[in-house]
């Protein structure tokens, strides 16, 4: 018989929400509690779904023994302290991305959590969704021959508000980082070189804020591949999330998903279905896949998809891109570890 | 705050273990007991899904007084009795279709339910289904005007065994069953006439039981407009569900779900994901959605959307294509009330 | 080197200047004369193509001994005495469909034609498109297995002028015969029952004529093989030519042609092109591919694709399917020869 | 009555013949005589298409006052020669791209062109395909608002021959600088700057030649708007070609086209046509459109829409990208002019 195991989840926002759903469903798991502020609404919620307790104070999960891993879904300039804090006691990690914002305090982080022995994931959930994983599966069979060109298009649906822009960390490290890591992920291979450019076209505040809010970047790999990334903060037509790779023999494209397939023919013309729209119904499915996987690490003791090491490497990327766009040159990721 | 519904469940085969599955993660629904032949496998997962009571004995479920609804996924020779069983308690109703495969005994449980006065819904899933809600919205919002022509295409992915294709009642009361009540759903509008016909083309042990593995008939409805409907027990590309609604301003086409969006492309072709495969996948969602349709029933008191006359019209269907099949001749549906 | 072959065609309408366009273009062909009403238009124009003679007397090419093929494009109440016109003078024959819109008068054509030994071809242009011919391959090479179900939709973009409709000779003999047509091209096989339905859906003034506006047949083929098609006079959207064969290894689908390729993604949704609208575009390459293998045909000695025996059964397929509408009953095609 | 034109064709290479097909065809136009080498099989093909007079002397074309206009579709080395001294006499001229594989020569044989006030196009024949003059259309009517991004992904189905590679000018030049001229025609906006980077990863003997067979570039134009371009040498799956453009409002993406539009299912999978393979099956409708734009231009003096001004900026976007891969960084278009 399999022990149970208990969670703790650190914030109950969007993604702390989903954990805790997600958590309490899967056989012997139990959402211990869940540290977040106070409010009536998350109380019923939380004992709708069974968590036993709710609390302000996040030590109360540190503290707690029976407790042996945790989900920290809380604000980023939280991670730091709760990996550190987490790891301290041997509880296994898995936390929402970016470690940090910085690449010092990342590497820092990193070494705590290896001396510790703990579990650590890091949640980039499209390594998750049946579209990436197709293309990784194809690459890996050698179906499409050695990797020659990636091209990803990666476009938010609607732009932020200009106060999460003021402490998002930049859209490279906000926003590309995540392609860096599918990059990764899809090659098995290391970033070299990072030439990125952007401007402020949709929003002109992002762009006194010393941000982008539109941006592109040519990316060279250690395996001699080249990858372009283009990202955008609003298409207004949805959640755009395409990959193409392109190989020795051939090509595969991951389209968009939607919602349904119905074509409509009109004297107006030919409709299909926009983009999946947001965040969250575009990778549910990853979400649910990621979190399994992780809970499957503590058990079987198989090492995550996503390690402390890829959420560096993509860090690394993301900061490559940003000092590119501000010299307008190509930048080695040599040069920012 | 709400009050907790406890469900019985009848049958744990692949419909049974679905909806317990659905209700278990529902909030405010408990599965108290479930009755099934008995099985180590299904205790141990009945239990890692927190039913505190499995069972042999049927009764137990019915004369549970605290138990206030029912599932019945038990197979069909059961469901008249179950469902009787169940309306003279008073306990509420879902039941997978068919009621019963001839009109006389589906007629008598109809009237024994409306007496009871509890909510009955069958489970007509492909109601459920996004793609025929989004071309269901567009009947009704007038969006394609009136409807003139429906095809629909409704094949399986691979050919049943022979034990099942003895009992299943034949295929147009087993398979066309389905897309009878699709035509009803989305014009909102009843059968008139049926021309079927059909063959065994895959099998021919099928034709020896005087049943055929591929059917195609010609609807005719109330309203007027005209729908071709054809059956196959086997594509081997997956399971192919594709409805069209062609109406005096334009068509609505549903094409297949698929479980990615990748398209490779290599000099033996350009290629896409196969429809999915099995039931389960390709409906999964419709059964989570139509099972919490019915606890919202029973909670706010709507009517089900897939009512009793529903399933016994829909039968009415199949029974006058068979009728058709074997006469080679159109059928009305006044001829086999 | 090859000899110049001299044609004489019949008709300057919609489809005799295509047909004068492609011959004039081809090495070793002449136009030598064109038979049409005057104008001043069609002089001009004939001129500009290099045709030297343009005359309102048909006699006039019959009569040229130098003429060795025509080409009859005139209204279809000429068709008869033309074809057996120049099939008494030793002419090549190529003929718009329909050879005569009842069965007794065609069949006397063909007896006059088979005597005279002069190649006889008539236009159904379908089978030369390349959508038609991919699926045509498809079922000759055995890739689809057995032919088990075709499904056709074939739909006009407009209702034609209620003048148009009075002589057309009805919707089941002036457009379901294409589709007869393309049933027995796609797989070798004959018809030998069909079951037609239809209404005046779009149109009541086409229905207070003795005629339907839509309408779908069940169509029995001798190798067992059950087709259906459904036919409308106006989609509003486009030219909607849609064909599927499913066999018993898998199915061959031909979505519409457009005129371009380009996907529009707005936040008002995500729009294609519309099947292309009028026939001369839809089928502009295929009315060439036609009327080149007429001309090889008379080089080679080669049969052409579509002989008059095809024209003949097609023909038995729309007026049982026309009796069949009016008796609401299954006709064989042993009945209406 | 329009006057007749009289054409001198230089060259019977594949694009020399595409274009005397085309020419002869056009009413009020004559091939009045084709230079090239000798062969008998050239000849009689030039005589199946009435073309006059065959001759190896291309000043024979030149001194014939009755030809007003030439095409010179002769190998690259020759078009800086022919096009002075077409423009010295008068003639009006057609040239395939480019003008010259260097700055200095273009500029220098647009000087001479402009002082001889003749009409003169330049081959970029993709600015006549349907699915860029919809893009196009788009981007011109504001549908898709203010152009953010644009990415262009074109690549060819087979590698070169080495003797090719030797002569082509380079990647940057030979295959990239019809992407550069699609930028410019899509936004009718200027090239600023061009990063590009490349690599020999299909054939080793490329690199070798100090050359490239894959390729991206970020192009930033003067309106704001960022381009990424990717080239291949090879994808075996046809003729890729495929543009994107991303605005403020929404996107407008031309997929490839096909031959046919046939979607085959199968246990195997599901696959649709590849692309078109060859440049002259993919772009032969934009051959016949430029050719005839070029034939209007001198009826009705109406300025071209590809000018040698358009050839010379897509030259400089190439000369900039291949100096910014030998530098590793990037290029403003004012420093190769």
């Amino acid at each position: 018989m399999t022990e149970i195991i208990r969670v703790g989840v650190l914030g109950a926002g969007r993604m702390g929400k989903i954990r805790v759903e997600n958590l309490s469903r899967m056989p012997g798991v139990e959402v211990a509690a869940l540290a977040t502020p106070y409010s009536s609404e998350i109380y019923e919620w939380a004992r709708s779904l069974g968590v036993p307790k709710v609390t302000e104070d996040a030590n109360e999960i540190f503290q707690d023994e029976s407790i042996t891993a945790v989900a920290i879904c809380s604000p980023t300039d939280t991670h730091v302290e709760y990996i550190q804090e987490a790891a301290k006691r041997g509880k296994h990690i898995f936390t929402e991305k970016p470690i940090a914002n910085n690449v010092a305090e990342t590497i820092q982080v990193l070494e705590t959590v290896e001396k510790a022995g703990v579990v650590f994931q890091v949640g980039f959930n499209r390594r998750y969704d049946s579209n990436f994983i197709k293309i990784k599966e194809l690459v890996s069979s050698g179906e499409l021959g050695d990797v020659h060109v990636i091209n990803i298009s990666s476009r938010d649906p609607a732009r932020p508000r200009i106060e999460f822009v003021k402490h998002s960390g930049g859209m490279f490290v906000d926003m590309m980082i995540h392609d860096f890591d599918m990059i990764r992920y899809l090659t098995d291979s290391d970033i070299e070189e990072v030439y990125a450019y952007g401007g402020a076209l949709i929003d002109p505040r992002i762009g006194e804020l010393g941000d982008v809010d539109t941006c592109v970047a040519v990316v060279k790999l250690t395996n001699g591949a080249i990858c372009t990334i283009d990202n955008s903060r609003e298409t207004h037509y949805g959640y755009d999330q395409r990959v193409e790779v392109f190989g020795s023999k051939g090509s595969a494209y991951a389209h968009n998903k939607t919602s349904h397939n119905v074509v409509i023919s009109t004297k107006d013309g030919v409709e299909k279905d926009k983009p999946l729209y947001f965040l969250v119904e575009r990778y549910m499915d990853s979400f649910g896949l990621e979190i399994r996987e992780f809970i499957k690490a503590l058990r079987e003791h198989t090492p995550p998809i996503v390690t402390g090491s890829d959420a560096l490497q993509a860090l690394l990327g993301s900061v490559a891109a940003q000092l590119s766009y501000k010299e307008n040159r190509p930048v080695k990721i040599s040069e920012v570890v």
